[in-house]
């Protein structure tokens, strides 16, 4: 900080100046809540929150920011599990709450703008009775938003069908550390303009700049979805039956696993019945959309062909809405069921052609020292996998990744959890080059210092 | 420049170190044929044209060309439209052609590495046997390369189902303007570790740096495809054939208008019968991949529905493969049969619920000034527009796609060509904002100078 910091009293009045005396919090409460997202990697102390109504007094909160030398936290929904909205070091935390604007839905276009600070829900919510859906579908979707869900380039259960949230955006609406409003892309589907710095923005975790508005691409609602539960040998017949499905006479939409420890803590937790009799060491549940006009009686043809399959023990095709949501309920309550036990979930992807090798490796941990990994299961169908292991274990995970041609974090960012591992991933003239676009955009380093770039210079 | 030109001989001793003797070109046909792609904006003057045979030789010629503060132009197939491959100006070209590496087809993982220097017919031919496509279709896939494809973020045909070439690519080796190496991304379905410079490299039109190699993500081959020609009253019956189109029992693929003015250059000048017995305003051509088990009654109860659509004069469905090529004909030809009245061909996207109020523009130009528009085809899926036009016509018809938020640019990029026009797409902050991010990978402006960011105070 090459600033010294003024008086509390002055700053405030600046602040109240910028977003209004109503869009402060100082408060314990407000510094505890708005200063940390899921990741609890360190206490939450904030210098202040700003919560401004609209992007004008975003740049108004940024550019005094800017003129004291303050690092700023962008904060959305605070559901990320990486620590990225962390603010422990005093800095001023910049709440996209207030964003909420909701521009007319276009049919036609299949496009909406939004505020940063709408969520998922609201989202799915005014979409759904034009028969529409902005496909990015995560389990926090009443909290999670728009603004983050770009910021952190989220995936979630359908990457599979509809990919990460780079893929459904057509424009940002972005605030730089000085102020400065960029309006990157519009509502085209097409626009080969200049450096697509609207992508550069995805995914950038609040290093460069505030996203505080999209333009959203959208898409038709799917037709109901047929899910079955497979239980198999091992993971290669997993891949085998993932190979099968893609072949199937519907859409693939989602291709998830869980081992059998998975399922323990699941049912245990839960006090549900395992779905099938007899327990099996790995798990695949499969979502396909009959096609439009497709045929009932093929698809059920095709289950009762891969059933028969190698290494495959038992399938069940799910009869009615109860079935389905209780097949889902076994995958989706991992997270929370493995938490209690040893909350640390490491969220990494390993090339398809790699998830043997790479489960071979995690099992050899554990023969090692029985215990240390607690559960595997995740989206199979693009090579994530999530590893419920101790902390101690990280490195060795991480190295076994990277032999494999993997990513260290394959949807939650890099945040403040793996700064220290980014070197893992990239090499010094990656890391270089991602610094220097990063002061490109912001030159004192001020926007959400010791974040992903860890090492960066200008970092606090 | 800030450096005095080395004696031609030193020079060409630097480049034969580095790329071999055999790798550098100096004759006037070579100069010519290296020096222009298919925008014929400026006679080719290059100083010298150098093909590197692999990724460290590229990093030494370039290495040769910082040193010397010589304006690089990287060059792939040379069949852009916008004069981005042009060197009019003593730049050196640094040709792709011999960057002909590629990996295995990893059938399981759907992914490929391939080097820049590929074309997308030999990619194709490639990856048939094994039912995959990279699914960047284009009518000079011939001599397209996957460089050049990456570089300005190809579209194609079959954006409408697919879209641009930045969501099919995993990972990227790049070579920066020093001569430093990036290798961004891998074979990874997901990895959220970092800025996502790979996209941002994707669409740079070599203002960055040159792409060497990739990693692909591949896609199943689509089943034969239904095609159906429409002919319309208007624009207006299009959008609402396109609605019903994507609402059909079938995967739409394509959704192509051109109105009477393009048939009737392309059934003169190659001498075909028109498609129906009454000409019409307008016609649309809709490609429909039928779900896997669909039902082919199914589809042509819906063709007989939307046949008898309020402004729909007339609506035949291929028979055979035969029509199918002879439907895509009458599109494909388009390009080349209005060239020769008035070569100038304007790419241009608007959102989709502005293209009524766009045509309508474009025939109030007609009317002011009768033949200033020869003809308005292209991918009315996409919003995307090609307008041949009088080049005279530029600056009213850019002004009435940015009235209507659209984009100058769909597809072709800015090259040369759109240069001066950039900042009627982008403000004084975004156009600061990409000369940053350019500065900050190039800072001595030696990567294709005077192209897509023309007024940056780096260029020659």
């Amino acid at each position: 900080m090459d600033h010294a910091l003024p008086a509390a009293d002055a700053l405030l009045a600046a602040f109240a100046d910028a977003v209004g005396a109503d869009g402060i919090r100082c408060d314990a409460d407000s510094l505890r809540r708005y200063g940390a997202d899921r990741a609890p990697l360190a206490a939450p102390a904030p210098l202040a929150i700003v919560l401004p109504a609209d992007r004008d007094a975003v740049a108004r909160a940024l550019a005094v920011c800017h003129a004291h030398g303050l690092a700023v936290v962008p904060s959305g929904g605070r559901t990320g599990l990486s620590g990225g909205a962390l603010a422990a070091k005093g800095e001023v935390v910049l709440a996209t709450d207030r964003l909420r604007d909701v521009g007319p839905v276009d049919v036609v276009g299949r496009t909406i703008r939004v505020g940063a600070g709408v969520t998922n829900l609201e989202l799915q919510q005014l979409l759904a009775p034009h028969g529409l859906q902005w496909p990015i579908d995560l389990a926090s979707k009443g909290s999670a938003t728009i603004g983050g869900n770009l910021a952190t380039n989220a995936g979630g259960v359908r990457v599979l069908r509809y990919g990460h949230a780079r893929r459904w955006v057509l424009g940002l609406e972005v605030v730089l550390a000085d102020g400065s409003v960029l309006q990157l892309g519009g509502a085209n589907e097409k626009d080969n303009t200049g450096l697509d710095l609207c992508g550069l923005f995805v995914g950038s975790e609040g290093v460069l700049g505030v996203i505080t508005a999209a333009t959203l691409k959208l898409t038709a609602l799917p037709g109901p979805a047929e899910v079955a539960l497979f239980a198999l040998d091992d993971i290669a017949a997993a891949l085998r039956l993932l190979a099968a499905a893609r072949a199937a006479p519907a859409t693939l939409s989602a291709f998830e696993v869980f081992d059998a420890r998975s399922l323990a803590a699941v049912c245990s937790r839960r006090g549900w019945p395992a779905p099938f009799q007899e327990t099996a060491p790995w798990y695949a549940l499969c979502e396909l959309e009959p096609a439009p006009g497709g045929d009932a009686a093929a698809l059920e043809a095709w289950l009762a062909a891969v059933a028969m399959g190698e290494g495959v023990r038992a399938a069940a095709l799910a009869t009615d809405a109860a079935q389905r949501r209780a097949f889902w309920g076994y995958r989706e309550s991992i997270s929370e069921c493995l938490a209690p036990d040893r909350p640390h979930k490491n969220d990494v992807c390993v090339p398809i052609a790699a998830l043997g090798a790479f489960v071979e490796g995690l099992q050899r941990f554990d023969a090692d020292d029985p215990g240390s990994i607690l559960g595997i299961f995740g989206h199979l169908g693009d090579g994530n996998l999530h590893v419920n292991a101790q902390r101690a274990r990280d490195a060795e995970l991480f190295a076994l990744v990277r032999r494999l041609g993997g990513s260290i974090s394959a949807e939650h960012g890099i945040g403040l959890l793996k700064a220290p591992w980014i070197g893992l991933q990239h090499g010094a003239a990656e890391l270089a080059a991602m610094r220097a676009v990063k002061a490109a955009l912001d030159p004192r380093g001020l926007m959400n210092p010791g974040k992903m770039l860890a090492a960066e210079p200008s970092a606090i």
